[in-house]
């Protein structure tokens, strides 16, 4: 409990020196020059001292991909995270902190290999018994794998830690590592060839999408190129039924990074060889019966569902080669059980119907009355993603899931993000509508994303740098790279409309706030030491 | 019987004086010469003197649309048909030789007519009872509507004949006139709303077709544009699932009428208020419930297969207005039954098998010895056919139909083209493989296609000023108009390639071979005296 008193007192040091140069300081002035209040969200904040690194900490990993040892001119990538705001020290976790004790997910794993094993035995037999010749992958047993790492060190304040060198790690072995199977996801699997026509919301003929088992027996979802970089969704196409795009579940992990968030799983580009790499892999019947090759001489593969019908959606390699992202997998439900909560701002799937939020502009607080929204850090994190889907356009978040273990509390997992990047030339104004309609947003949050708002640290700059190590860049035309910094823009006045409505201590809150299942304690300095900084 | 005699007389007459030009005089020189008879078939043409017009009859449709009167150097489409290769004059037809007997086509009619009357009165009861306002249009009775008189002129050598009003005011009708009701087509009704996806071959989430009634009661066939002009089907698509193409309905109706085939019905085209049009005046449910507004605020409608999953597929107006072709209905099948026959060949709809007629290069011999392929003009109906899909690029022809009255001996009517004009830079060789297995051609046919290939005639040129007169025009882009000359030139090469492997006599094979069933005479005549031309 003491640990915790410092580490909080630690943060919140940090948060109220930004806080003082940031809105407090910035207010002064503006009042004195008899100025508007929102004009303090329209980023004039070039001259601002900001707080010197609190944190001793190598930064091992800032930038995803080795960068040359660059001056404080040359990467903003590596200057913003040896900001402060990016190195608030976080305690050593105690183990229920954690999602996963290590001795479950060795005992896990090696369990995994030797089911590999009794696997592979069975099919030499099957194909000696066939005299067909099936492409053997031996798994390598690796307790410090990549995927491993990334697992043990889940724990209920993100998917991963701003040091260390896993995430980097992680990256480099799903680009190159050897691929030993592919097989359809389980949520393929559980359509059984069929599509649920009546769920509007997936419908499966375009998430053609695979799960790559690597040597060390780490797993990827792999989703393939289907549109090219410069190509913009159509405007007559609803975001129900826009292309999945491999780009954007790419750059959406880096930008995750980049907001500190970090509740997207790592994801790399790689060129996969269908022939090589997928057909003579997979041990799946189904999936081998779905390639064929095209009139143009490419391999190609299509969705499960209605396959006869699904060719129009086929995917091919050029003629082998196919640019897809390949996303960690999360620890298996198994193990780590999470529980997927319909987005109280989902959109209708009905082409006439409109949602409550549409029509009621109370609805937040009405919302707020209700159980898991009532209190805690649940509605806050719904705003953060919101600001994360609007930044990338992605309308189609119709779900979320949080890990079981950490409660209501738990983190926000942003999953699937194909959906966003589709259009660099409009800002949908409606996926902010919780900030907009709460106006409330986590201290944190604000702070770095005015941070991001400097041309110091630019947005677009520190994304065009960091997808700049993936193997398929250019991840993002300059386009939607603008088109981040214009959102930013609007996300931070979104948020001055709102102060200047309700006044800066009812709209930027306070992080932390935790839920009395996990740590009465905080709970406690909070009503006492934290309302003070609220 | 005499009259026919005289009819076959200056028919053969003016084919044996063509040949000559053509054939044995070129071929002749050639041999003076020293040159390859497959010269014959490179169109060096120009200079040949052609037979002098037989027939005096005014060319009232030369070109389908108002021309202004050029020289003889303007119009090149009035030049061709000026022609006395398309002045063969055609007999006053016997009753028999009609699809359809006026007293009977007249009965339908008002039957069709008094039922429209019934259905209106019933709906505007049902309208009065639940205070809901219906757009009806009356229907009227004209004994001389032009759909009337196309379905009268059908007979047992084309589906209209060249000189008449008749076509240019059906065209005119389609373009212009008030719709009064819109409805699936039988077709699509037949699904109930389901796809049958093992049958790969007509995947209707794309067959997106719509029956459009006209205020005097003529029915069209509306294909909405679903593809630029400018934009090819995608490398690895395949045929069968390829796009329906608007303009391509359009073009080969136009095509169809330069080859003097006339087994294509009157297509326009057309812009559709797909609001006011269709939505606001179609009696059925099903049809208004795929309507919606699209997320850029147009008019849209999609597919009834499974219709929950198809927005995807939707088509758009502008906010309301969209193009499509409309093609006239040919008879209903009550009064006139078609009977639809497998396409020798064919294509494989699987994605490895291959068809008898790709791996057998005597397919033709065995398929001559079985009926109806062994006698008669089936055989040269199907080359005919394999010609005209091969200059429109149409690898879609997995069935034909004929009109059950004409028998075996019926000509093939060449329904479904929109999945021709796809690519202008591929000419798909395999499309002509009934003609350079066959080695046959008409004479007719091949005369007709090698004046098309001399300067004078131009096949695109005429093609082009052909199309001019459509309401959408430009139907084709330049270089799918190239590719027609292009494509013309490999088909007079492969029948080149014939003829010096077994010479003129057995390539060129006269018309009209008539059937036992119908004219005993006339294959008496040609048991005597056609087979001196032959």
């Amino acid at each position: 409990m003491r640990r915790d008193r410092v580490f909080l007192a630690a943060t919140l040091t940090v948060l109220f020196s930004a806080d003082l140069y940031f809105v407090l300081l910035p207010k002064l002035w503006s009042r004195g020059l008899g100025r508007e209040p929102e004009l303090y969200c329209s980023c004039g904040l070039d001259n601002i001292t900001l707080p010197n690194r609190t944190s001793g900490t190598p930064l091992v990993t800032a930038a995803l991909h080795p960068v040359e040892d660059e001056d404080e001119q040359g990467s903003k990538l590596q200057r913003l995270f040896a900001h402060p705001l990016y190195n608030i020290q976080t305690p050593v976790l105690e183990l229920w902190e954690l999602l996963l004790q290590e001795e479950q997910l060795m005992d896990y794993y090696k369990k995994k290999v030797s089911r590999w094993g009794r696997t592979m035995k069975y099919y030499s037999k099957a194909a000696a018994a066939t005299n067909v010749t099936v492409i053997q992958h031996e798994a390598t047993f690796d307790p410090s794998a990549s995927w491993l790492t990334f697992h043990k060190g889940i724990n209920r304040y993100a998917l991963y830690s701003r040091d260390g060198p896993m995430v980097l790690k992680l990256l480099q072995d799903m680009k190159n590592m050897t691929l030993i199977n592919a097989d359809y996801t389980q949520d393929e699997k559980a359509l059984r060839g069929e599509c649920d026509c009546t769920e509007v919301v997936k419908p499966s003929g375009h998430n053609l999408k695979l799960a790559l088992k690597m040597s060390n027996m780490g797993k990827a979802m792999f989703k393939p190129m289907r549109q090219q970089r410069d190509q913009e969704t159509p405007e007559n196409v609803f975001y129900f039924v826009d292309l999945q795009r491999h780009n954007a579940e790419i750059a959406a992990f880096h930008l995750d990074r980049i907001l500190d968030f970090r509740r997207v799983p790592p994801v790399a580009g790689r060129r996969v060889n269908v022939t090589r790499e997928i057909l003579h892999i997979t041990l799946n019947e189904d999936l081998r019966s779905v390639f064929f090759v095209s009139p143009a001489n490419n391999t190609c593969f299509f969705a499960k569902c209605l396959y006869m019908c699904k060719t129009e959606y086929a995917v091919c390699g050029g003629p082998d080669l196919l640019e897809g992202s390949l996303a960690a997998y999360l620890p298996g439900l198994s193990i780590a059980p999470r529980v997927s909560i319909q987005n109280p701002w989902s959109r209708s799937y009905d082409f006439t119907k409109k949602e409550a939020w549409e029509v009621n502009q109370s609805y937040c607080e009405r919302l707020r009355m209700i159980h898991p929204y009532s209190s805690g850090n649940r509605l806050l994190n719904i705003i953060d993603m919101s600001i994360f889907d609007f930044l990338t356009g992605n309308m189609d978040r119709h779900h979320y899931e949080i890990f079981t273990k950490f409660g209501d509390e738990g983190f926000l997992l942003h999953l699937d993000n194909a959906r966003g990047f589709g259009k660099h030339s409009q800002d949908e104004m409606s996926i902010l509508t919780p900030l907009t309609q709460c106006c409330m947003i986590k201290r944190s949050t604000l702070l770095r994303l005015k941070l991001l708002a400097q041309p110091k640290f630019r947005l677009s700059d520190v994304m065009r740098e960091s997808l700049q190590g993936d193997a398929l860049w250019p991840i993002l035309t300059e386009p939607h790279l603008s088109a981040l910094d214009r959102r930013l823009l609007k996300v931070l006045r979104a948020v001055g409309h709102c102060i200047r409505r309700l006044g800066n201590d009812e709209v930027i809150t306070g992080d932390f706030i935790a839920s009395a299942d996990h740590n009465q304690a905080m709970e406690h300095y909070f009503s006492t030491e934290g309302s003070k900084v609220r």
